[in-house]
């Protein structure tokens, strides 16, 4: 297993994770008290996020009225994939329940900088295209500020440079791995991706995959001693790419992934060809032994996200275990419900060019956040 | 002898530097060619500018009509001394000779960033006071842009990630002498410091103290691969400290210097008191003996800078050699020259008032740079 903010790979331990990390499991009585307070989300639930950082901390303070904000983030080196949108919308749902801020960085430096091959004018544009897809997903226009790290580097250069200060080339080899090979700018990044932790006085709550919590790590040694306080985080597995259950869905392998750009030919074409099946060789072994949901990727995508009905996944599960559903009928189930969502997903998309202004530079927030200078 | 863009000290062997950095010696020839088009210049002429990397090919440049631009700058840890002022001076010279552009970054994120206990702010207000140094020497305000790195990241962080990913920890390491130690805006800072050999596709020439070189050496391995010319440079000696000719004249031993605050009275107290003298011990032995002018540091800053008149220096050399000139009456000669010279600064300095904002925004190459976008 090796889980880095770049890599991710091999058969994943989420409990080793916990440990090596230095993260708390996201306990039953942690969810209950989000539950009371914002209602229940399917990713909750089914414990796609499953770890965390004083996030009874922040839901504290969020009752003691001094409240929190949100911030997630986006590397803009390709075109978006179902992996890349999971997180943007369970932020969404805690924004809409708890009626908070949120920033989202969209990550060209850094992307940039860690592709070898990488042209500043593809980043760019991708960046664009991305930043689309995520204002899709439904963000409050007047509480939501999407930015690139290219060009909010006008207003907080100095702060970061105060992180900067605070981070020895010892730690961030330590913490991500850098070697004699790193560029300059990659080892230079992670001040960036501390930044936004700063933007309010407030605490920061951060969902995003656990592969980027090195980051948050660094964040809560250093953020006192700036003023500001430490972060948390809310920390989600990886989504499976199709070809099985390991590792995560990735730009760089195209046949792990459904882009949302795909068409519903291409989905179900990927999904029957790619995800990986938990079924029997034939269909007399698997009405006999059954299937096994749990290695089986389309059943954990309806788990994770497509089917948030309880009771009707819970129906899939036993007809497919039992061998009476074959994996062929739990597959066209993933594929009616993934391109209903892409559809929809689309839909929304064109609507939100209207919006892109508003999240990036006119909204309330962003006209906000345009007028500080972070020193 | 450690000869870093950071530390100066030890004795200096100037020819030792040439070969470890590999730069050339400034031949009669190559001044020769400089005295044809520009004339003469003191610093030149007495050596004080001495090594250089392709001048010859900037002024070959010059010659066929495709130009060169000049580059400069300064780190704003703390009020600026003569040492500071004297590149600046050969800097406004050529421009005036050439008529070319002239760029001077002021490093106030590297200050920050190197200075353990330095605070933002502080940093802040020597850049204004320093700008307003550096516009007093007299610059052309239509074609030169006084940048500080905080403000104008804004236009070129692109530009700059590029010139950071040329650079792997590893180079830096190695020409920079960057430890686990170093904390991670020091690693990424040399980049900022090539940007500005790229503002123009024109060849760069640099004037400045051969200590800033590792940074043109690093400038020349990677600028053609982003198509921009490998700069020319061209170094001068270190102006000796009071206490006498060994290291430069530095900010962090305060009695080392002149400010260029220093009243009259100040200037004469420190002159007396601090400046290294190649006198005898007694009168008597003075009379009989003779100073020796090359340890004399009031000497050798006349020779460097504050008498440019050849026949004078020459009188003053002789009588000093010969002990008819006691320490006490070269030591005033140098008072008078450089209260006059501070005098006049302090009187450039109050008209530069008005200038600031031409060199920083308004100017005709200053509203240039704030219009473009390097990427």
């Amino acid at each position: 297993m090796k889980v880095t903010p770049w890599e991710v790979s091999g058969e994943i331990d989420y409990e080793r994770l916990i440990k090596e990390f230095g993260t708390s499991p996201l306990t039953p009585e942690l969810k209950e008290e989000i539950t009371k307070i914002a209602g229940d989300h399917v990713m909750l639930r089914r414990g796609y996020f499953y770890s965390h950082r004083d996030l009874d901390v922040a839901l504290r303070h969020y009752k003691e009225g001094k409240g929190f904000f949100l911030y997630t983030g986006r590397g803009p080196s390709g075109p978006m994939h179902l992996g890349h949108l999971i997180p943007m919308i369970f932020t969404k749902w805690l924004q809409e329940k708890f009626r908070v801020n949120v920033y989202i960085e969209v990550t060209d430096d850094e992307k940039f900088l860690y592709k070898k091959d990488a042209e500043w004018g593809e980043i760019q544009k991708y960046t664009i295209d991305n930043i689309l897809d995520i204002a899709a997903v439904g963000f409050d226009p007047e509480k939501t500020f999407i930015f690139r790290d290219s060009e909010y580097i006008a207003n907080a250069y100095p702060l970061i440079l105060k992180i900067a200060k605070k981070i020895n080339f010892s730690t961030a080899k330590a913490v991500f791995g850098f070697t004699n090979e790193t560029n300059i700018g990659m080892i230079f990044y992670p001040a960036y991706q501390v930044l936004p932790t700063m933007f309010e006085k407030k605490i920061c709550l951060i969902p995003a995959a656990i592969d980027q919590d090195p980051y948050w790590r660094i964040q809560r040694d250093i953020a006192e001693s700036l003023g500001y306080y430490k972060t948390a985080a809310i920390h989600s597995k990886f989504f499976p790419p199709l070809q099985g259950i390991e590792g995560k869905m990735s730009s760089s392998q195209k046949e792990s992934a459904i882009w949302l750009s795909d068409d519903e030919k291409t989905v179900r074409s990927k999904i029957m060809k790619y995800a990986f099946s938990g079924g029997q060789p034939t269909i007399e072994e698997h009405r006999k032994k059954g299937g096994n949901p749990d290695v089986d990727v389309s059943f954990q995508w309806l788990k994770i996200f497509f089917e948030p009905d309880d009771g009707r996944l819970r129906k899939i599960e036993e007809e497919y275990r039992s061998g009476k559903m074959l994996t062929g009928e739990l597959k066209e189930i993933l594929v009616e419900k993934v391109c209903r969502f892409l559809e929809e997903h689309r839909e929304r998309r064109e609507k939100a060019r209207e919006e892109i202004k508003e999240f990036m530079y006119e909204g309330k927030l962003a006209s906000e956040m345009w007028g500080k200078r972070f020193e």
